[in-house]
């Protein structure tokens, strides 16, 4: 395929998308195949001549769409959000064509100093204590990271690193094998200090934490995959008080953010605890600007910034404010329909985007009534564990999703727990 | 922006991205930026309201491109080849679009039933031993990662498990904790077993070390990272034998194999390995299907199997095999060219896309040779240690470098270097 056929290709692929988009709505929103359904539906092996592009576009509908999980679906209120806009579906075309591998600041300059300069755009939008911010001599700064769990490993490796420093900086003599052995992790069972955590949005107390961590020197990690996107409106800013203990903190901008998969946004109050962690220096990384070039590890970003600065200037930040404020509202009024109903219960408190409730009644009742839900596959939710108790979680993740989607929702979750009352005890 | 203006711009981007392609050898490969130097060029802040779309689009030339080292250059020689190609760059749109996350076979059955079925077709194209191919009953089988140091890691997590539950079995009285301290990973200064090193593209003798391994129970990870791709000619093909010793392997399609970043691809002949050691089980992961439908984790895929296919299948292995062959062609006309000049001498057998050369004489001069040759900004290359020699590299990596090209830059080099010998001893 050469470029007069890929601007024609393109073309078609772009209004591709934007017919699956204008039209997912259609669409039953988790698909109704066995496991194993793909593999009989195409060969065995790649072929050895070429198919013909007609033929891979017409599998698109024939094997592709029939397994997909419509996760921008607006009756898609599953796990949590995952971004997905058209500025940073742009900026990911043009950052597959650049295809440029950012492992040094020489590698591709723009791609490593426009992740430092968006992350401290992102930085000063949620407000963060001026120590996370780069700016042209700060010793912190931010750099993204392709899930919220390499973002924790990477703090675990960063504060390993800092542990060790500290102990033989204290005893000099002392031999360096054998310390990390004995260096110990403190977490509960969402590990790390959490802001909104994945089966219920709860908050852990950073400001109780965070003395405690600062006095003993340990590290703390903070991770807020789904909430951070919302502190960059100021009525839910408090929700990150305590930050300033933190020496590490980490959101997922591509979950309600509208920045597309991957974009784990990450900041350190000291960059050379980075360095120090995963500095390697074979000769072919070396370059002229060795030092002063160095911010730190872009992490094999393959311009990853550049989504951000395509969604952050063509919403602005109003923009994007009215979009978390928006899922907010719909999270509340579904809370209202929830609460109208004496059958049942809300399960933990709404602060954001997510409602966690549940049939008053057994746990047993609860796992019949999701079965149906997603046996319908009208609307699409998963359960979580609370207390022991079996709780439906109904997140709103879809940028499209509006009111009449919600009520259309509960009005079948209504339909189906008379149903499910009616055939068992509860 | 809606579905309406989506289809204007996303064209438009479309013709940017070909137009970017078509003329990216007008460019300066390399470019001529201080560290800093975008800072200055943009705001300190994001917008409170909307920039137009074609400010921003302005933009990509004023402030990214002057800091691009442009990977797709057919004068880039640096590192080792990243993929581009249209019908990966045609995928990827369209996984952005349907933008789901694979964490489960539930959170979209085709992402994780794809990708198995094409490492399935890429192992088959490799002719990797049976027991890597998934199939509808195999143990083994493949799941994409996102660099070969994910790779690496996993391998190590995996036969961590694997060492664990040996010990275990052999000894079920024996208290868990403590195991993993004694634990032992052997390596060389290029890690594990490679297939194709960084600095020469140098191979190990994995029909050596593999029956070692499997005699002491010792997991073999073998890395492959840029080798690999070559593996898919028969004429290659024996670089690979000892593989069967092998417990997992990696190579990157994302290097050689024309699917776009990021596609680290990594088999195992035993998924329980890896599902062992990466099993996470909470109650918002669970689905009718959890057995049946649980190949393995599929590292929070973004449907990188959709750009396997599409290069698979609109190159064919046909082409894809010509596109090696005419790399390593070109690889060994460079080669001619500098044992044809007495003043030049190969440090390293020529074996895929890779020459390793220097002038004969000091390390100083070489690396004056390259800054010269870096500095003119016309070609880029990246130098190696070899025994202690200054090496340059010079490695095949654009689609679209001939033999044009590459006379281009060794007359380029030769210039340079009578330079450089007049001016210092050697």
């Amino acid at each position: 395929m050469d470029t007069t056929e890929f601007r024609r290709r393109g073309k078609e692929m772009v209004d591709l998308i934007a017919d699956y988009l204008e039209n997912i709505e259609q669409r039953t929103v988790y698909p109704d195949v066995e496991p194993g359904y793909l593999r009989s539906l195409i060969p065995e092996e790649a072929p050895e001549e070429p198919d013909t592009y007609e033929d891979v576009v017409k599998d698109i509908e024939r094997v592709i769409m029939p397994g997909v999980t419509h996760w921008h679906s607006p009756y898609f209120y599953a796990y949590f959000p995952t971004a997905n806009s058209f500025p940073a579906m742009l900026a990911d075309m043009l950052s597959g064509a650049i295809g440029c591998i950012g492992f040094s600041w020489a590698a591709s300059p723009a791609c490593t100093e426009l992740e430092t300069v968006m992350m401290d755009w992102l930085g000063k939008m949620l407000k963060l204590p001026e120590d996370f911010i780069a700016g042209t001599h700060g010793q912190g700064g931010g750099v993204i990271q392709g899930t919220a769990s390499e973002a924790t490993l990477v703090a675990l490796l960063a504060a390993r690193c800092r542990a060790v420093r500290m102990i033989l900086a204290s005893d000099p003599q002392r031999p360096e094998t054998g310390i990390t052995s004995k260096l110990v992790a403190y977490s509960s069972d969402q590990f790390c200090a959490t802001l909104g955590t994945t089966p219920s949005c709860a908050f852990d107390h950073i400001t109780e934490l965070g003395p405690i961590c600062n006095a003993e020197k340990i590290w703390m990690h903070i991770d807020a995959a789904y909430a951070g996107s919302s502190f960059i409106c100021p009525e839910f800013r408090p929700l990150l008080n305590g930050i300033e203990f933190a020496d590490s903190f980490n959101f997922n901008a591509h979950k309600w953010l509208l920045v597309n998969f991957d974009c784990s946004t990450m900041w350190v109050k000291k960059r050379s605890d980075l360095i120090g962690a995963f500095e390697m220096d074979p000769l072919y990384l070396k370059h002229d600007h060795q030092e002063s070039g160095r911010y730190f590890c872009t992490d094999n970003s393959l311009f990853r910034s550049l989504k951000m600065w395509f969604v952050f200037r063509i919403y602005g930040l109003k923009g994007l404010q009215d979009y978390i404020r928006k899922h907010v509202e719909l999270a509340k009024e579904f809370e209202s329909l929830v609460r109208a109903d004496q059958r049942f219960e809300i399960s933990a408190d709404v602060v954001l985007g997510l409602v966690c409730f549940r049939l008053k009644g057994s746990n047993e009742v609860n796992e019949t009534l999701l079965k149906r839900i997603n046996n319908g596959r009208k609307i699409h939710l998963v359960p979580c564990l609370l207390s022991g108790q079996f709780v439906l979680r109904f997140a709103l993740c879809a940028r499209t999703t509006e009111s009449r989607h919600i009520r259309e929702a509960w009005q079948l979750i209504t339909q189906l727990a008379e149903e499910v009352m009616q055939e068992l005890p509860h």
